[in-house]
């Protein structure tokens, strides 16, 4: 397939990689052009412009890190993509952005006869690297048939959420809010342990034992030994996705208390000078309020 | 072993009547007289007060509600268990009760010269009739050893936290707690994907396969098909478990926002007078909220 | 003065026609031309498009519902007022809009050589018939001077913030955003001492015998009465300022955990279909989440 | 009048010495007995023991820091109040204690045939020192009547809430928990100005221009400057009055979310050892959360 792709950061590299691998064509633009140059030695071809990549690619991929970025790459200005990407020719949007940004995707695709397909990924740089996302998928069903062979290059598996894509995009946000739903409650927890003095490792093999979590093992582990970088996922990235949240709730009219705490834990770590690290530093916010530790970096 | 029981409720029948398998001696005790001579055709001796049931009893077990329970049968007036347990007997207290009510346990035995262990447990009632409980157990080492058999008889296995009886409580707390914020997370991100009228089984479906939790399986359903009743744990007890992470809180100076809104939202399933029903039954405080649903019980 | 005139709504209208009585000349443009023509009878010409009322203007003054309302008519394509004000005019804006916007307007207007204050106003529509609003502006020194005759047609009284025109809509926003916590924390005591059926009228007069505030004294009796018809400032709008005030929190990283709560106080109010009650019913979320009352109005 | 009276506090004891002053008989008891021998100079009569105060009192006045302090006074053991208090005679508690411990009160004083009315009270030290106390007060009206002299001769005025004394407890804990809402809403919004770097000062002189209350008056200028010491009331306290909230808000099930954030940053602002400053540093948590200011005082 003739593939064009936009955004080599840490999660879209592997990902075009693994298309080339999979014998794709693939042209890719990256903002710095340096690491589509680097990818240039694997097979693929370099695009000049976001519009560049589309032209006559069959499928438009996207991987980018907000709604900012998106727009300014596929919709805004003579170099944006969707200048140049053929009728009948799909974008598959992997990027965790807004439900509103979505639907100005699907409205401005259709109105140019074009397809848009919402794919956003679960999964850390290396599940990326090992084929190993999952994708939540929603659309037209034959657009995302015309996705498969994409996402088969890339992932372990596809859920189909429904017809309208932004409702992938709403499952998206909803589940890493519940992720951070849990980083919250498993630092609180903790802050709460330690400011007692109790072994905190004794704490988290009966959570372990309780709850049965990969998720609660892992970001466990990493509370526990504040081992924040490098960053998996960052706290600014965290707050982007808290957003994401918010907004959603807004514009459907439901409070979400939860994603209040959660964004004004996100946004003192930030005002602490810490937005690099792993979004698994929120729960450090617990221990600093609580006087347990004094700053969010080990040592501290 | 000759054991005295007290409290046979839903948790702490099936427990006595394990040890009376297990070849224990078992003299019970309970509020309600019935239910101690149920277990009499099976074995036990019916007690008329804590103090008999404490007579002669190597180890003591209680199982109650709450703290105000706990210090009624244990440590108030004539007919208490406290007066009558012998010198060197131990007094293994499973309840989840606050690490202020186990200190003054701790202090009150040891004037006397009898034991105290703290062993709080998880598991539903079928989990205790199945032997399968989880006990989190502090206090001196020898003490433990000698309340193993009786631990062995109704468990799956004893996670030892640190010498002082109180910080199995604490760590009984927080574990609870974390429960709780896992059924609050979980119902913000349900009400919010029901108000934007996507899927909620879908959602669920990708919630499980990213956190792979039995926890959010069991409860993720029980959210989705509202099935409340009957409670294997109440709001009522969900209420009480939160103000004893929020007593823990307070005596340690932590700040534990995520209880907060737990306390409210519990408060607001009692003010509409559904205290019965099963704590996942939170998640419907953030339905009613965002008006998905108009009440607490399904059909509402 | 030559003045330009945009935004005839429940604020603008009695602000424009002061202006015509002070002996101004004005120019109005509002989107429903209907209004623009009713002042026409008292002296007014009426102008077809933002960029007609900015023509010839000295000075140009906005008072409209939010940044989207402005973005339109001040920046966005031929019509909008921007295209045709002269160089040296100055645009006073009147609107409670966000820092973003406000700095946004200052940089653009200064591309131009245009001037640029900010002056969002206190003031209900009664105080703005009787020319008794409050100004708080920012903005160059002389600019301001040059408004001051507006703002003396209009107000009792300038408060000068500083020298950057945002600081003013910040300050606004505070300020908004201290009214809004007021009534939050009435609302909540009240909920409190109806609960209990304590007599709220009893409540209110020691209140208002503690706290000594036209503000509270007023809110109160609203609150009291549940008198929520008409609107002064409706819930809608109440949601509007209290996510400018996140906006600001998020843009300088300052948690700000009240204008959480107040964020999903309004959501549930309009979740429930009451976005056009006047914002103090706030208040009767408290009331509803304790099952005092069963509906935002009265009677329910 | 033959008065006795119990707790020689800030508060204590210049409303003894007004009594004193005013030509009533006084007996007084305070824990650490200097303070009462202080009081003798003036005329007083020193107790040994709370009973010895009760002893012949027609009234008996209490002011003492909580439920602790009022339980051991007046009720607990043989040297309590309670017991020498005679038929008929009246207990007068202006201590500012929960719901639940004013029903108590009230209920064994019945059993004895003795009188009790609540009467909670609105000032700061200086105000008692010049008899300018608020009294709110509930009870049988025979029985307040009979208290009229004392409320005379230390204050300013009493609001009667009701006939059940617990119902001027209510009101007193709710009009704090007021006070409490509006130093945490002024709190947030200076943190939100400072973080802007805009001149606070400003931003007060907006606020007093709009509030028009002398709380925020007072307190503002408090925050402004970070005046917390000497304390008129401290963290301590206000934490201890926002449980009472609390507590009365979970006897009743009011969910009471800004409670909740006052919690937090009381207990915050203990964590960082500055239980003792005055109630308005709950403003600082603020502050610090948005990386403001690096410690609650002056200074930091």
């Amino acid at each position: 397939m003739k593939i064009g792709f936009i955004g080599l950061g840490l999660m879209g590299m592997p990902m075009a990689r693994n298309l080339l691998r999979s014998g794709h064509e693939v042209t890719a633009y990256n903002r710095t052009r340096g690491r589509a140059e680097e990818l240039a030695k694997e097979g693929a071809r370099v695009a000049d412009s976001p519009a560049q990549a589309a032209t006559g690619a069959e499928v438009l991929v996207t991987m980018l890190a907000d709604d900012r970025a998106v727009r300014e790459a596929v919709l805004e200005g003579e170099r944006a993509a969707i200048a140049s990407l053929g009728r009948e020719a799909i974008h598959i949007s992997c990027s965790t952005i807004s439900v509103e940004m979505s639907k100005e995707l699907e409205r401005r695709h259709g109105e140019r006869g074009q397809g848009y397909v919402a794919a956003p990924v679960f999964g850390r740089p290396e599940a990326a690297a090992a084929r190993k996302l999952l994708f939540i998928a929603a659309g037209e069903p034959s657009q995302i048939e015309c996705c498969r062979p994409v996402m088969d290059a890339l992932g372990r598996g596809v859920s189909i959420i429904g017809e309208q894509p932004w409702q992938a995009n709403l499952v998206k946000i909803a589940v890493n809010f519940v992720l951070a739903g849990m980083l919250e409650t498993v630092g609180e927890s903790y802050a709460l342990v330690e400011k007692h003095r109790v072994d905190a490792r004794k704490f988290l093999e009966v959570l372990n034992g309780t709850i049965h979590s990969p998720v609660i093992e892992s970001y466990g582990k990493i509370i526990s030994e504040r081992g924040y970088e490098p960053a998996g996922f960052s706290l600014r990235l965290g707050l982007k996705d808290t957003e994401l949240a918010l907004e959603a709730a807004k514009s459907s009219a439901s409070p979400l208390p939860l994603a209040g705490i959660l964004r004004d834990h996100f946004l003192q770590a930030l005002a602490y000078g810490h937005g690099d690290l792993d979004w698994a530093a929120v729960a450090e916010i617990s221990r600093i309020n609580a006087n347990v530790v004094r700053t969010l970096k080990a040592g501290g």
